[in-house]
């Protein structure tokens, strides 16, 4: 039997949310996290509406998961992000000891990875998962916005 | 005409949000945000209560001072914190852009410095204000955990 929870499964439904942020115009960042195949928590990126550099889509699910799992630390769950996460996201991610990070296009500029952000030892690490239609939207929101 | 409006000044005040925490069971970490020698932002860390490895007394501040002001960079700001900031922290000062960062005790083991996180190119940094009292308070938090 085929099993459908692939990471390209959740990742569409990260996308879904990016999406959800490009329709406000905020740069379009879709993050989810799951645990046993469950969905745990949905956001996207909401730095210009709330004025709030921390508000990015992975902050707001980690403090979303750790409220619905009643603990802080999200050991067994995966996140699904379209963007690479920024210092900040990862240095978020290596307090909460998360299992697996999934992430779709690359941020060459300001990634955790060019950066060199530690995250956790138990951390593992996928990333190019639908990463043209996560850097498609990207294009597509910053060509919009210079309009 | 001395200047009351010290470094020292506005430690004070971030030691005794380091003691609130201490008091609710939390690693006693203050943090204060000034504008024109004015206090924009106070807290301290609630990682323990709020389940949420987000909650760390900077993170709360930035977003405080960032709703007072009505946008998301804190230039003009300076940050005061009892404890050297983390990965996460770091990288949230980052993207506010802030213009100083002072610190108290160093952390050795997981602060920005040894960690190589980046701060925005305009922000400056002092470092060892109250050292002694901000470490002796962890000191005296540790002690009393392993009780």
């Amino acid at each position: 039997m085929i099993n459908p929870f692939t990471d390209e499964y959740f990742m569409k439904k990260a996308l879904q949310e990016a999406e959800m942020a490009f329709e406000k115009g905020e740069i379009p960042v879709g993050a989810l996290i799951v645990i046993d195949n469950k969905v745990i928590a949905r956001s996207h990126n909401l730095t210009e509406l709330l004025h709030d550099v921390t508000a990015h889509a992975e902050m707001q699910s980690i403090t979303a998961a750790a409220n619905y799992l009643g603990g802080k630390y999200l050991i067994g769950c995966t996140l699904y992000v379209t963007l690479e996460p920024c210092q900040m996201c990862a240095g978020a991610l290596y307090w909460s000891q998360i299992s697996k990070i999934v992430y779709g296009a690359s941020d060459e500029n300001r990634g955790f990875v060019k950066m060199g952000t530690q995250l956790h030892p138990k951390t593992t690490v996928v990333k190019g998962v639908l990463a043209n239609e996560a850097s498609e939207l990207m294009k597509r929101f910053f060509v919009e916005r210079r309009k």
